[in-house]
């Protein structure tokens, strides 16, 4: 069943579409486009697309170093300025697509098609791309939406659960993020792995729905959607300090775990406040050990003081201070700044290894 | 004297101020600041500004190669979201900087203080940016105006008048696209080098207040700010086809002589049309020979074929018609579309020699 809405931007409005067979319908209907595609999807595409910039999804691709190549081969495809872009894949092909896209030739349209639930639950709308730059993660990047974005929900089945796992992590973050109401109607759906073209179908719109009030509210980041971040720089030190051994979206849901904890060591919490982060907390744990997820079967041994340092080093701290999303009082979020110095980051290093041992992972020393 | 205006954006409005000593006084107000300054320019940096990157300001260094490098020393001087940027140079620094600015953290706020005088008539204002890929020139670029333009005319007494009459040729190129009353008030001040930064700071205004109109009413070329592309496509070819040994306010300047010829041979010239179009030929020839210009000493020699070559794989063009900016009718600016075919290239080729014979310029075979 298709499912859409649209979302307005300063650069126009964008319509998010969900059904089955979209990729099909789309090759179709612009069989001249250039399609920019996961390496491990290409086999998906129909032999009629003739114009193919197949990328490996990975973290040293998604680098300012590595965009003259991606713009290359669109020259040599003879892309300008009445082209098309396509782009299949996940959130590494979507930065990339983004990137390229809104700088070749000063910007060509272009359409995105996100195949990881993560993709389509949460970074397919909102225009942002992540780029990094000789080994600093993200540090460039900007704000250029698709014309459209498409969710062909026949990619879900080809999903393994940490995939899904990570996608509902984000999920249940936007519909915290929105408020109790719309947290308590996300749980009440109990999405858990496995899952059908179907059941995703109702997260995913449910999420991005919650999430096009964020994004409609405050466009470049400024304020509202900044509480988006929650789980995230927790969950950035995680993913770094362990060289991306723990994926993004199980990293956001530890995070969230984490900032948790330091709201409760703090006491921030109200009665009401700790009820309803309970409810949260035992959603993220019950479906970490879910399926046959990596991070179940082979549980990452933290380096304590690598993680700490990365979330040190964040880029949305400020000189004098942190900067992070914590449930407050009872359970909204709110963007917190904490006086950089050591009983904080005290505080910080006893909150991540609460939850480390709670989800019984390990730690290494240096 | 203290002259400004503002320019609205899809981003938000920013105000062109030009005057004297409006350096010292940007040093004086923002200290923090990091500053992205041409090499040659650097002795002009008072002492105060700690946080310096320095360009050699040349094609190479205007690429998305090298990139990277500029973004690794934003990261080293800790620049963050909260940091301010200044650039301080002529249209190869406004490029690298417009691009730099914009994908940094996604976005850091910046002034441009243009120094050369084309950068002052024409590219300060309007937030493009061109950018160089592998060979390709201004492949990728994107639109990211600086939050003031400061227009210092402490930097008029420094030029040279080759450089100034590149200057003239982008201003009077607006004036004229601007419509016949605004080109006659132009050429009323009969702006010639040498120029005073009085002289230098009326034509400029003048012609920056004209743009205002192109880029508020087309901020994203899509149709009249197309008509600034008077004299670029031809005179785009000219630059490359000579290896750069024509400089671009030169080319831009031969390149309206090239449109008026190549219009003339076609008939399209009302009398009416005629005579504007002589006042404005008979301006960009008398210019030429100003002063000691390099392109007075010493005459480049032209290789036809490559220049007509150039010309015909520029990205404006269609992939089955070549798309102009010539003086139609009584002598108003049109964007036409030209059948590519062998009878358009031979006028082609023919308006490019007649002017370069003109001008007394010599050529090369291949």
């Amino acid at each position: 069943m298709r499912d859409s809405f649209e979302i307005s931007s300063s650069s126009g409005s964008y319509p998010v579409v969900s059904g089955a067979g979209l990729l099909a319908e789309l090759v179709a209907e612009r069989p001249d486009a250039v399609f920019l595609v996961d390496a491990r999807l290409e086999f998906r595409l129909p032999a009629a697309v003739a114009k193919r910039v197949v990328i490996e999804a990975n973290e040293d691709n998604k680098s300012l170093e590595r965009i003259p190549d991606i713009i290359l081969k669109l020259r040599e495809h003879g892309i300008n300025r009445a082209s098309h872009l396509v782009a299949v894949g996940g959130g590494v092909i979507q930065d990339i697509a983004t990137f390229a896209a809104s700088i070749y030739m000063r910007g060509i349209p272009w359409t995105y098609m996100p195949t990881t639930l993560l993709s389509m639950a949460d970074s397919c709308v909102g225009g942002k791309s992540s780029i990094n730059v000789i080994g600093y993660k993200n540090l460039v990047g900007n704000f250029y939406p698709p014309v459209q974005v498409l969710i062909d929900l026949d990619f879900v089945a080809s999903l393994d659960s940490e995939q899904i796992v990570g996608g509902l992590y984000e999920a249940v973050k936007i519909c915290y993020a929105m408020g109790k109401q719309e947290f308590l109607a996300y749980l009440s759906e109990a999405s858990r792995p496995p899952i059908s073209a179907f059941g995703a179908q109702r997260v995913v719109m449910r999420a991005l729905r919650a999430k096009k009030w964020f994004i409609e509210t405050d466009e470049f980041d400024q304020k509202e959607r900044l509480l988006l971040n929650f789980g995230h720089t927790f969950g950035h030190a995680l993913e770094s300090g362990t060289g991306f051994g723990v994926s993004h979206g199980i990293a956001v849901g530890i995070g969230m775990l984490v900032a948790i904890e330091y709201a409760r060591c703090r006491n921030w919490l109200s009665p009401i406040g700790t009820d309803v982060t309970n409810q949260l907390r035992d959603y993220v744990r019950s479906l970490l050990g879910e399926g046959a997820n990596r991070v179940a079967r082979c549980p990452p041994k933290i380096n304590l003081a690598r993680v700490n340092e990365k979330f040190n080093n964040d880029k949305k701290h400020r000189s004098d201070s942190y900067r992070m999303v914590v449930p407050w009082q009872d359970g909204a979020l709110e963007l917190v700044s904490e006086p950089r110095g050591e009983s904080v980051r005290r505080d910080i290093a006893h909150a991540f290894e609460s939850v480390f041992n709670e989800v019984g992972w390990s730690f290494l020393s240096d």
